[in-house]
């Protein structure tokens, strides 16, 4: 069992019932909730990469990817506070928010996908996406990576195998390497087994699995997919909105155009915002068969919320700046692992950075000492052992400094 | 097929392909997404009980529970404004919002329900509950009402009968009527086909079967359903938070104390943050076993505008408006009603009321002609013959006063 993405390495019960917030929580949210690191933080401010204790010591963010334009970005905060003092409804009346936002949205995408529906998390856009894959196909079959992690309801909660615990995966659902070289395999099984291929859903960073940027893999598992009926959904809700540096979506660096493209986390900064955007063709059965309403998904204030996030994206060139900070982060990360046997790999696009080490117990230790040194970043990965560097993509080259000057003190004394 | 709550009779593909904003929609929303009225309104402005039109026309919103508070309501938008300009993470990291609002939030329910959990939309706080009763109980069966709507997932999709289209309730599900005299014969039938009986879930007015507000069928059918080992599950989305004028919480009215209470809509006044209270013995082998964490679920922004909702519910006293103001506007209904042959019933709790008509073209004419007098309601039940009426529960004497003088003029053209 993974444990990779959820209760992963990083994330503790909260063992220290002395403390009295910890002790609240613990009684009234249940033992489902965990903390990250063996010394909790408690933090009460955040500013751009940096965020803030009760003590008014600050932390580098280089974990947080849903405040991707920063932590209290002010265009943000101005923009939903004036939509949230003028109109909050829902989608059965008329509203410019969400038509000029799917515009924007649909323009940073290829031509073949012309079309978005709204929710407000990404696990209800990748529920939404198998149901529209299954209704276009006739087929049930599903194919992922073997420690994905595409959200918590209870169907996609069947397709998260690094949620790990009691939950188990589907037996609808086959499970391949993040090479992507079982597909075909996956394909043939699911096809004896008489589900069919209704998709192959995988996140283009592969970030549970451990982050793999290599994108040569992708596209002949596509092709192989739609030989066989199947389409494909991009989970671009880690990848998305031009984290990865090279592009504004994880796909494009695959070289493939996805049949639905689901997005979430980042998309407003922090408010739940999240949407599928498909090629129309294959929504059309599903969305003229099945009525499909969402409360609050794409209501005037997550439109806003949204479009100010695109708005600083452009504005401050955020993508570029991931691409050439994520760059310079990867470059002094391998001069400092050097030639430590300790320090496999470290791999990543953009600003999306994984540090492979000798094992669970490494990752673990390292996570904490940076934490203790006021630097938060997590693990990932099959066996725990991928450090997840994943940080607001307003991170700067001397943030990339700070990192690493701590990162070289935490190798010293490991 | 229903089509009672999604594809109501009030709800429409949008015809008016001359509008450029309803021919954009179409284009890129796709066939998913409807409009009230056979001539949609654009809003652009809301204060209270008040929407605004771009021309500047006022609407009475008698419709919109989310907007539960009163539309943009100040003490809701200085909340949220503040939080998102000082911090917004997770549950990962401490945080005494989240703490302070679980004390107030159980303290409003009886002492057996001890533990809260956070989602995003009352779809996900449902899907969640029927994870952990079948998870508890160790059984699949489901028993639900004819008509219910409990959301959007594939897991709860398949207890929403009033989904209608191509959308079909699992084989797991069993339906009964809304006065649930049916429940002894779904349990004997679930536990015959060996599925056994997980859980009966009902909406507490019984919203989208028709709003239902009769006290006295609850407590029969979940006795029935704990002495077959499953457990009661209150969707409160709709009723909770006041609306029922006599509790906060529609099953109190039925003197039943649920096993696990799922509620969201009103919860934040339109912020996307739902719940899922329990009793902590119903939680703790799912809590332990499978592992959950929601990513916008319970941060400081959704915490801060939930618990500004609730300073507003207590210092406006609107748990006694929502019963004042409904007891008048259901009266002054009736008297109107008088002894038309076409309108058979007025019913209801506190401010969800419930207006049966003798048939769906006559309820669709009378939410037609009352939105050209701009005055906002829709339509529920099995066969889409219920006015809904559903109203910010800051709906004000003068409000009913309007109200009724519009209805009575819309009966005199009937």
């Amino acid at each position: 069992m993974a444990f990779s993405n959820i209760m992963d390495s990083n994330s503790y019960q909260g063992g220290q019932q002395d403390d009295p917030l910890i002790a609240a929580r613990g009684r009234m949210l249940g033992p489902a909730y965990r903390l990250f690191y063996e010394r909790p933080v408690h933090l009460v401010r955040g500013q751009g990469t940096l965020l803030y204790d009760a003590e008014g010591r600050d932390y580098l963010d280089a974990y947080n990817n849903v405040a991707s334009v920063g932590h209290c970005h002010p265009h943000v905060v101005d923009a939903v506070t004036r939509q949230l003092g003028m109109l909050n409804t829902h989608t059965r009346y008329l509203h410019e928010g969400i038509v000029d936002y799917s515009r924007r949205l649909l323009a940073s995408m290829p031509d073949e996908i012309d079309q978005v529906m709204y929710a407000c998390t990404g696990s209800e856009v990748n529920d939404l996406a198998l149901r529209v894959a299954q209704t276009y196909t006739g087929a049930t079959g599903i194919i992922i990576t073997s420690d994905a992690y595409h959200g918590n309801t209870a169907a996609v909660t069947a397709i998260s195998p690094s949620i790990g615990g009691a939950a188990a995966v589907g037996a609808h659902v086959r499970t391949v390497a993040p090479d992507l070289a079982g597909v075909p395999a996956a394909i043939a099984d699911l096809q004896e087994s008489g589900l069919g291929v209704s998709t192959l859903i995988v996140d283009t960073i592969f970030s549970s699995d451990g982050i793999y940027p290599d994108p040569s893999v992708l596209e002949p598992a596509v092709t192989a997919v739609r030989a066989a009926g199947g389409v494909f959904i991009a989970d671009e809700v880690q990848p998305g909105f031009g984290r990865t540096g090279e592009a504004m979506w994880g796909f494009e660096r695959h070289g493939v155009v996805p049949d639905l493209v689901t997005m979430g986390k980042p998309m407003a900064n922090g408010l739940p915002v999240a949407a599928m955007a498909a090629r129309s063709q294959v929504l059309d059965e599903f969305a003229r068969g099945i009525p499909y309403f969402n409360t609050f998904g794409g209501n005037p204030v997550s439109m806003a919320a949204a479009a100010a996030v695109l708005d600083v994206i452009e504005d401050e060139k955020l993508v570029a700046n991931a691409l050439e900070v994520g760059t310079a982060l990867r470059a002094e990360l391998a001069r400092l692992a050097g030639t430590r046997e300790d320090i496999r790999e470290v791999r990543g696009a953009g600003l999306y950075v994984g540090v492979e080490v000798d094992g669970r117990d490494t990752a673990r230790r390292l996570v904490n000492a940076m934490r203790e040194r006021r630097v938060l970043i997590s693990v990932c990965g099959a066996h725990g052992n991928v450090l997840k560097i994943r940080p607001p993509m307003v991170f700067s080259l001397a943030d990339v400094d700070r990192f690493c000057t701590e990162f070289e003190a935490v190798l010293a004394q490991l």
